[in-house]
This record gives C-alpha cells, structure tokens and sequence, in this order.
C-alpha cells in the first residue's frame, strides 16, 4: 500500500494535488468545452448539502426562491455603468436562435434583433423586475432568492474555483432604507459564515471589501475570507448593499407613507459551488478529501468483509443491522447518515476508496467481528493504518461523540494552520514586498492601512489584495502598510483565488 | 363581490382565462426577454414541491443527480443525425465571450472558435462522458439524473407550457442490454405516472409514441397524456428507449463477461416546469387555481379576523395555536402544511387572495370564534361563498379527512370531465375530420390505426396527432381511422398543446 493515496502531496505541487484529491474522490471533471465542468455524484451530493444547509436558513430569514431567466438583454444589461464595465469582458453572448446544415457542417442562422448575454448575474434582470412590481412601502422589503447557473468566461479555469458555468444562490432584496438594506447585507453573511465556518468548518475572517474590490456597482462588498492549506485567501462569500445605484438604473421606486416617492435599496449576496474548492482546500490530506460530519453525504460508512461465500449472509445481517441502528441515532440535530457498501470488491480497495472521499467514519464487520460484537473502526482524522475494535453497541451509542470529535479535529487544524502562516508583526512596505515576494510565498497579513489612493494598485503589483476590511478591528493606531501614514485601519492583505 | 374571481371564464376564453389564473395567483409573468418566462415564488414553491416528490423517488430507483454543463459544441451536438435535424431549429447559439463599448453601444466582441449550443436537452454532452466512464459490464448500469435549465426557441411562447427556457430534470442511463433499458425506460414513466396522477391529480393516458411523434433518435418514446379542460392534449412527461443510436454515435461500448466489446443501450426521460401549466389546466377553475394538497405549498391557511384592536391579542394566540396543532397532524406520510397569514388587510381581500392560489383549506378565526371554539371552514371545491363552522378541535383531529376528500375530489372531476370529452364511437376518416373541424372542436378520440405510412401526415393536415399508443389495449379488430384497412391498435388521437 502506498504511504499516501494520492500520486502527489500537498508539498509537491498544492495545484495538481488539488486536481488528485477531486479525480481520487470521483467528484468532478473537466468537459470538452473550455471552463466548464462535470459535477459528478460525490461533488454534487456535497453541494445539494450546502444547498439545503443554506436553503433553510434563506428562506428562515424571510425570503422567497423563484426563478428568473438565463438570459439578458445588453440593452438592459449596461443601464447600470459600472456593472457591465465590471462583467463586460467575461460575458458569453448568444447572437442566433437556429441551427442550419450547410456543407455538411452546422452553422448559426436566424440572428437574434438584439444580442442576449447569458447571465453572469441578475441584478439588471430582477431590477427589472422589482421596478414593476414595487410600488409603495407596502410592497417591502422585497427579499427574493434564487438557485442558478451563471456564466463568467474564463481563460484559466479549475475545478469548482474558477470555471466558465457555476451554480450559485443569488439573493436579491429591496428596502425602504439604507438601514434596512445595510442590516440584510450583514444578516446574510452572517448566513453564510454560519454555513461556512460552523457547518463546513472553514475557518473565516468576515468584513468589508476595500473599494477596489468591491461589487461592480456595490457601495459595500461584505465577505468571509478563508486561508486555503497554500497560505493563499478564498472568498468564500459575498454580500453586497447597493445603495440607489440599481434603484436609479431600473428606476425602483416607491410612494412612501407620507405619499412621496423615493427610490429604493437593494441587497444582493450569493455563493457558489466554489465553496466546495474552498471545502476541500482546507480539509483535505494527502490521503484525499476530508469531509466535515454535518457535510459529509454519509457520515458512516459500513464495509461487510466477506472472505468466504458461507460468512455472506450472517455478516451482511450484521452490516443491515449496524446501518438501521445508526440511522436511528442523531448528530447535530439529524439522523445520522449511514452508508452500506454491498459491492463486491477487495476490503482494502474499497476502504481506501472511502478514504479518499473523506466519509468520516468507516467501518467494518467481517465473521470474527460478528462473534465478538465488535467492529474495525477507521477515522478519517487519523491515519488510514489507525484502526481501534469497539464493541459494536458502544460504537452506536457513541457515534454522535466520534462524529463531534472529527468535527472538532478538522475545524482545530485548519484554524492551528491558519494561525501559523498568519502575520502581523510586518510594519514597512519592504518587509511586506519581501514576505510575499516568490511564488510560493503566501499567508495572510494582518496590517494597518490609510486606504490613499492608489495604495490598491501598488499592493496589486506583487499580486497581494486586500482581502478585507475585518469586522475585530484592533482599535490600534499605526503605520499604513503601503504608505507609511498614520492610520487606524486594519486590513487582511493576501495573495487570493 | 363579483361571481367569479377571474375577469374572464374557462368558457369566454380559455387562453386568456389561463394567463389569468396566473396572473391571479401570481405564479408567474413573460420577462423582456421573448419566451423566458420569470417564475414567481408561489409558481416556485409548486415546482418545488414537484421536485421533491420526484427527486426521491429518482433516488429510490437507485439514480444519482449530478451536473453537466449548459454549453454543447456544435461538433458534439451533430453528432446524431436525427437529434440535431430534431433541435436545429429551436436552438439558441453562443457566438462570442465578450462585450465592448463601441459609441456607447455593447456589441458582442472575441468570437468563439466553435460556436456553443444552450443545451436543448443533454444526450451528446453526456454520451460524451459515458463514452469515457464506461469500460466495463461492471460499470453498468449507469443511471444519472440532473436538474437544470434548457433552452428551446420558441416562437409562440406560453407560461409554463411553452418557454423559451425551462426548468426540467433528464435522466440519462446506459445499460448492458436492451432488455434492462426498455425496463427503466417503463420504470422512470411509472414514476412520471405516480407523481402526475396519484399526487398531482391529473388523470393520465400511459402508452407509446408513434413513429412520427417519437423523441428525435429515439426508438420507443413513452409518455403520459393528460387532457386539459378545453380539451386538448398535454404530454406531461415523456421516457425515451434510445437502443443503441446515441452509444454508435459518440461510441460509448463496454467488454461484456466474456471480454467482447459491445455498445450499451441508453435511456433518456424528462418532465419539466410544463407540469406546472398541466396542473392548471387540469384543476383550475373560474376563480381561480385549485391544488391538489400534496402538491399545495399550504394545505391549510388561517386567517386572524381583527375588527378591533382589542382582540388583536387573543385572535391571534388562537390562530398560532390552530396552526401548531395543525402542523402536528400528518396527511399523506408528510406533517400537514399550514400557514397563519398574519398581514394587516380586509378579510374577504386576504380570503380571495388564498382561493386565487389554490389553496385547498381557508380557516378564519375571530372573536365570537374563540368563545365558541369554533372556525369558518372554506374548501377550495366548494363555491367560494359556502362556508362551514366546525368546532376547532373536530377540525384538526379530521382535517386528513378533509384534505382527502379534496384530492379525490379534484381527480373525480378531473376523469369525469374527460369520460365526457371523450369518443370512441368514430370510424370513419370522414367522422374524424369533422369531430375536429373548428377552433374549438376538441377532446379525445380513442379508435383503431394501422401504423401505415403517410396515415400521420393526413392526420397533421387538420391539427391532429396521435397522443399515444395507450398500454391498456382493447385487443379488438376494427378498420384504420385513417385508411379503412384493417387494423388491431388502439390509438388516443386530440389537437395537442
């Protein structure tokens, strides 16, 4: 058995062992066309848990999903200046609406009156939208979400990070006051840190985005920041407040309670299937992914060894039976997901191909098992030689225990890990150049900053941003980081995704 | 109040009658793009609630969802013949991946190299990736499902039924022989079949495509055919038998038990947010829309009657209280859904909006109520204006009973409605033409058909098709309807949508 089950470490080369831990855990491909991927089964039952994580706590803040279209038309598009500068360069844009053969090669016929983007978002379509149907304060807030896919070309796709079609929720919301639309932005990153850090326990630094990395037409960029097992940063969400700047675009307005009309405030907040790149660049090993308990599609799986014919039927009884009491237990407020695996193969090969999914527990019962009610027990926050032999009711009655174990574990490393490539003793531009100067040299930076102008492009130079604006801010007062003023601002600054 | 919630009647003009229902229940409406329809959150959560339904019973049948992307290369899709020849026309072509301001105007900017098709449907993107997966007999069968959107041009679009884009899920499987194909090809409809009639309430004709009616590269095409209230015909769900056409084009084979190389056979099935216009079609009435409650998103909403603000307090605490002992009862294996509609508006404004969207029980609880322990009961399939006051306890212990009464109801007059509209008296091609000859003529003719060649164009000629070779046969002899010749098969021949 090889010492890793993966062809390459993180050591060796973090890109293409990103690429192993996904092919090793069958979650999903390249296709032939250029950016876009195949979510297969495992990697899209880990985002139908996100979803259904995030989809509760959605609609439990008081909105509602609905549907609208995948395509906009660029006369709508560009109302709002600074949105479709932002987008303009990666929108795929559909020209035609027929196909015919000629020369035995199909080419576009029937040219579209107006060309229509696919969506690379939908502010400008439910902006649209809202201005219709909004028309007194009555009608608000309106807090609207939707489940969908967007398309941003991309020239340097990877795998659920940055790939030309992804899925997303896309939240969208209107309000009679800045008040009330500032309180949505902060309540709905509030939702995914939720979701991010005590579910998929990513550890994040949630804050503002400074203003050259905000939202294309945003006056706030809400986020929460993740340090991936490279030292490099990952967005992992956003959520934006506005202003009147789409208001003003689609004219969404309303008569307000002393009969006077007044635009509008909207929100709008999404993430993505990049999370789950975000999910296994924090967790995953050198043995492949790792998943969370609360994520994980089975938290336990069950393995029937079977070396003779004449022990199948008492130890797949045994197997059932471990299954349904497993099932009958609950973690984290939800039955417990147990897995049996019937499937004929040798014990090991299918042992480490759990493994290399990252189910949290594994477990296996073969005839000697059977006899001493006990079962072979593997963590996956342990190394894949480590097995204890439990007493099969004892396992079961403690199942919820192991399985907050491993949640604990993965959430303490990554945050141990995080501590350690985390700096804030940098004080001078040249020792900041110096930090991050090389491929390889990454982190995160914790730093004051005057936010002067041009101080964004100077950092952009050597391919660090400013991840963001933390909420825990020191107090203290300081150097900037780029400029050398005084300043009371602290900043996170790192190379990112 | 007027007799009808509607302006205008199934009987004036069932079109705009139609539009009307959703508009009323405000469901959903045309965006600004032809054909693409925005969805509404109460269109949505029915949707939803078609989806949940559906995607279990996908899993159950040991199917799992995963993900393919929007975009088919033009070299890919052309691949089958007569699945390209089927979609050329419909087909909305991506053409460029960028935008530039050109005198203040976007134009679409740096061509593609190969031109992308949204996929209509997605057969070559993943026969592609079947070709690639499959290897072995112990890979099969493989058994895929996504949801997604699709996009089909459409030139006389209608909400729901006829969408330039549309929500759908498709399963795609491969098998190692014919015979397991045709029998998950019958599975995936009897799943349609169970989901359409026995939760959604919409009586259904099961049986096969005609050659000329058949899915474009398909072998057997088997569908589910409902007729809606003006009597015409809507495909509601349809599994396609693919043989062996799509695995020879894109070369998907596999090394049998003996270690020959053999193509699979594959299968394909799909029904899509079109239901959600069936439903309509099939239960709505003058006032509006009627669901069947296991489909209702509410199966039961309250509504606090408030004169004065002093019985704010305890009308209110009765109707939370009515709710939660509501929601502790169980109707068809689920917990019951109700809903406390606590917005500030009149009485009768609040109860139409609720008869609008369908909901199957209105209660209404106000002062003299809480004395008595009563509540005003309203049941979507009785007039609007017949009301009942049963005691409230009585009410919860039987409101099962009353949610079954109202989905047999529904289905009774659903099959009663069609038992009318339907002929099999007709035998001549003569009778046919003029039992169809009208804008208006309609309804279902069931009679005899001899498969000859040419007999579906004659049909075609006065906006006629053959819905379906139903499975339930009669196994009498008689003469083609079409040419007088002999013939043994039964066939359901409407005007369809």
């Amino acid at each position: 058995m090889a010492k890793t089950a993966l062809p390459v470490t993180r050591a060796d080369n973090f890109a293409n062992w990103y690429q192993e831990v996904i092919r090793a855990a069958d979650m999903a491909e390249h296709s032939g066309v250029r950016g876009c991927m195949v979510i297969k089964p495992w990697g899209y039952k880990i985002w139908e848990r996100i979803q259904q994580l995030l989809d509760r706590r959605i609609q439990e803040t008081g909105h509602d999903n609905c549907y609208f279209p995948l395509f906009i038309p660029l006369s709508l598009i560009q109302k709002e200046a600074s949105h479709v500068e932002g987008f303009a360069k990666e929108m795929a844009v559909v020209t035609h609406h027929r196909l015919v053969m000629e020369d035995g090669q199909l080419k576009p016929a029937a040219p579209l009156e107006e060309p229509l983007v696919v969506r690379p978002t939908s502010e400008t379509m439910i902006g649209e939208a809202f201005a219709r149907w909004i028309e007194s304060y009555r009608d608000l807030p309106l807090k609207l979400n939707q489940w969908a896919n967007v398309v941003r070309w991309e020239m340097r796709p990877r795998l659920f990070l940055r790939t030309s079609e992804f899925l997303w929720q896309e939240g969208h919301t209107a309000h009679a006051t800045a008040e009330d639309a500032l309180d949505e932005t902060r309540t709905m990153l509030e939702v995914y840190r939720e979701v991010a850090e005590d579910m998929m326990r990513i550890p994040l630094i949630p804050g503002q985005k400074s203003a050259g990395e905000r939202f294309p037409g945003a006056v706030e960029t809400h986020t929460i920041e993740a340090m991936m097992q490279d030292g490099r940063a990952l967005q992992a969400g956003t959520s934006h407040y506005l202003g009147q700047n789409f208001a003003k675009a689609a004219n969404i307005a309303f008569q307000d309670e002393n009969g006077r009309q007044q635009l509008v405030h909207t929100t709008s907040w999404g993430v993505s299937t990049r999370l789950v790149g975000g999910l296994i660049m924090t967790h995953a090993d050198d043995d492949g992914l790792r998943l969370p308990p609360v994520i994980a599609p089975y938290q336990v799986v069950v393995l029937p060894i079977i070396r003779d014919e004449s022990a199948r039927g008492p130890v797949m009884a045994a197997c059932e039976q471990l299954v349904a009491r497993l099932n009958d237990q609950s973690f984290a407020g939800a039955p417990v997901r147990a897995y049996l695996d019937t499937r004929d193969d040798h014990a090991a090969t299918k042992r480490w191909n759990w493994i290399k999914k990252g189910v949290p527990l594994i477990c296996e019962i073969g005839p000697r098992d059977i006899e001493k009610g006990s079962l072979a027990l593997y963590k996956r926050t342990l190394a894949p030689s480590e097995k204890s032999f439990p007493d099969q009711g004892e396992f079961v009655a403690a199942v919820a225990d192991h399985l907050s174990e491993i949640d604990a574990a993965l959430f303490e490393q990554a945050k141990a890990y995080r501590a350690q490539k985390m700096r804030d003793d940098l004080t001078t531009f040249e020792e900041l150049k110096a930090h991050f100067d090389g491929e390889n040299k990454t982190g995160f930076v914790r730093a004051k900053w005057s936010g002067a102008a041009g101080t964004e492009d100077k950092l952009g130079d050597f391919g660090v941003t400013i991840r963001c604006i933390p909420y825990d801010q020191s107090g203290t007062a300081g150097k900037c980081i780029v400029t050398g003023e005084d300043a009371t601002t602290d900043v996170i600054l790192a190379k990112a995704y």
